[in-house]
C-alpha cells in the first residue's frame, strides 16, 4: 500500500554501488564477463545510474583488476556508469576509456584516512586536485566520496564541524556531488538529521548530497528515512547488499537495494526500479558468488518463488 | 551520539517476547531452566516488560508446553511477566498460578483468523469476551494483539477502516493495550503513520497503542521511527531477534531488541536497557539454540568482543 506523505521527495535516484563497492569487498572474485551482463541486468532492472569499477591499482583490490577489460566489454547501456578513481593514474585509465563521471573517495577522519589512503586529509584532498581539476577540464563530472562522518573505528563519534569541514573542502576542489559514507554503520536517525543540518547551514544542501548507509546495526533504512526528510534525494545502496556479507567479521553491510526499493514502494517515492527483476538480478549474482543475498527483501521474495 | 530529537519521546517502553513469540517460534524446544535463566537475564538487562510465556494447550505450541512449570520456577524478578492466553481455560490456568497480566491474539483479517484461530473474526471476539471479562475480574490488564494489521498473506493489503474496526472492538471489550502487528513484515513507514493516523480519529490514540514489526523486508526500524513520531511509546521486540531465523522459509523476522535499542540510544530515547548485557544475554542463547542470532547489532557487538 504507497502511502505518499507530506515533507518527501516525490522521486529518488538510486546510485547502484554493487559492482563496484560491493564486488570489491567480496571474497570471489568475479570473472569480467559476468560483471558485465550484471551492469547491464541492473541497467535492465531501471538502475540508471550504476558505478561500474574502480582503477585503483590491480595490487590493492585484485577483485576489480580487470578495469580495463570490463569497461568496452559493457557497451551500450542505459544507465550512467561512474567508476572510482583514487589518483591521476586511474584518472587517465578511465578517460582514455571514454569515461565521463568520476568519483573520488576521501576521509573525514585522520585515522582512516592512514588507515586507507596511507596519508594525511590534507595530503589526500592534495592529491584529488589535479585529478578534480583534470577530471573537470576533460569534461567529467566528479563525485566525492566521504568516508567515516559518523563514526570511526578509532576515534569514535566524529564531530559535526570536522565533517563539514572537509565537506566544504571536496566541494571546493570541485565536486559536483558528495556522498556522506557511515562506513561503520553506526550512524542513526538523530545524528543524520543534525549532520544534514549542519551541512546545510555550511551552504552544502541536500541537493548536491547523496547518503551511504551501511546495515552494520540494522540502522540504513531508518539513517535514509531521515535523509529523506532531510531533503535528499540520492541514495546509494547495493543490489543484494553486495559486500555484507551477514556472517563475516569483515562485514561491510551495505544497504541493499531491494530492502531500500521496499520501502520507497511504500512510501509512493519513484524510483523507476522494477523489484522483481532486480530481486532475480540478486539472486542470479549470489549464486556466482555461492553464498546468499544478506537482503532480507531479496530473501522474502525469492523464498515467495 | 546521542541526539535529541524533537518530536519524538523522551523514553520508551519495550515490551519483550522473546521468551514467547521469539520462542514459540524456533524449531528447537528450550529447557524450562533455561526458559527461566533467559527470563532473569532479560530482567537484569533492564527490560522490565518480559512476556513469558503462552498458556496454549500444548499440543498446539510443544515449545511452551512447560508453562505451568516455568511460571513458579521464575520466582521473584525485576520485571512485569504478561502471558499469552488464548481462551477461557488458559485464562484459568494462568491466573491459578497468580499471573495478573495477560494478553489475547486477535487478527485483522478472516484468512489469518480462520488459519491461525479456526473461526471468524466475530467468533474468536466471542471466544475473548469471557477471557478479557474474568481477567479484568481477577484484576489483571489485558493486552490485545492484533495481527494483519498491513498486509495478509491470502487478502494482501489490509484497508485501514477495517483495522480499525477489530481494534476498536478488542477495546470495548476491555483491552487495556492494542499492539498493532505487522505479522509478515511488509509495512512501510507511510503506512504506519496512515494506520496511526486512522486510529487516532477513531479515537484510539497512541498511549493505548504498542507497535510489533516484523524484519522481513528489512524495514522493521524504518517502522518504528514512524511510529515514534506518531506518538508512540510502546514497541515490542525480540531478544537477539529470536523467532526469525535469516535463511528459514517459516522467518517471522521479529525486530530485534538490540537493533532497536542501538536505535534509541542513538536517538537520545530513554529505555533502561543494558546493550552490552542483553547483547551477552542473546548470544548465550544462541548458544542454546545452535545458531547465530539474526540481529545485526547482536552479531556487530558478538564481533568486536
Amino acid at each position: 500500500m504507497a502511502v505518499p506523505q507530506d515533507g518527501l521527495p516525490a522521486r529518488v535516484r538510486i546510485h547502484e554501488v554493487g559492482a563496484r563497492d560491493g564486488l570489491q569487498n567480496e571474497k570471489n572474485v568475479v570473472p569480467t564477463e559476468v560483471k558485465a551482463e550484471f551492469i547491464h541486468r541492473l541497467a535492465d532492472a531501471g538502475l540508471h545510474t550504476v558505478e561500474a569499477t574502480s582503477f585503483v591499482h590491480p595490487k590493492w583490490v585484485p577483485q576489480l583488476a580487470d578495469a580495463e577489460q570490463l569497461m568496452p566489454l559493457i557497451g551500450d547501456v542505459a544507465a550512467r556508469l561512474p567508476v572510482l578513481v583514487p589518483n591521476e593514474r586511474g584518472l587517465e585509465r578511465a578517460l582514455a576509456l571514454g569515461v565521463r563521471e568520476i568519483a573520488v573517495f576521501g576521509s573525514a577522519t585522520e585515522s582512516f584516512a592512514q588507515a586507507n589512503l596511507n596519508r594525511t586529509v590534507d595530503a589526500s584532498l592534495a592529491m584529488f586536485e589535479p585529478v578534480v581539476a583534470k577530471a573537470r577540464q576533460a569534461g567529467a563530472t566528479v563525485r566525492g566520496y566521504l568516508s567515516m562522518c559518523f563514526g570511526d573505528p578509532w576515534e569514535g563519534p566524529v564531530p559535526l564541524p570536522q565533517v563539514v569541514g572537509v565537506a566544504r573542502r571536496l566541494f571546493d576542489l570541485g565536486c559536483t556531488e558528495l556522498s556522506l559514507g557511515d562506513t561503520i554503520g553506526v550512524a542513526t536517525p538523530g545524528h543524520v538529521g543534525a549532520l544534514l543540518t549542519a551541512l546545510g547551514e555550511a551552504g552544502l544542501g541536500p541537493q548536491v548530497l547523496a547518503v551511504h548507509f551501511h546495515d552494520t546495526y540494522g540502522q540504513a533504512l531508518a539513517n535514509t528515512l531521515a535523509a529523506l526528510r532531510h531533503g535528499v534525494t540520492t541514495v546509494d545502496a547495493s543490489a543484494g547488499g553486495l559486500g555484507g556479507c551477514p556472517y563475516a567479521r569483515s562485514a561491510t553491510g551495505n544497504l541493499a537495494t531491494e530492502d531500500l526499493v521496499w520501502m520507497l514502494n511504500g512510501l509512493g517515492i519513484d524510483t523507476g526500479v522494477d523489484l522483481a527483476r532486480l530481486t532475480a538480478t540478486s539472486v542470479w549474482m549470489a549464486g556466482h558468488l555461492g553464498r546468499p543475498s544478506p537482503s532480507r527483501t531479496v530473501r522474502a521474495l525469492s523464498h515467495e518463488e
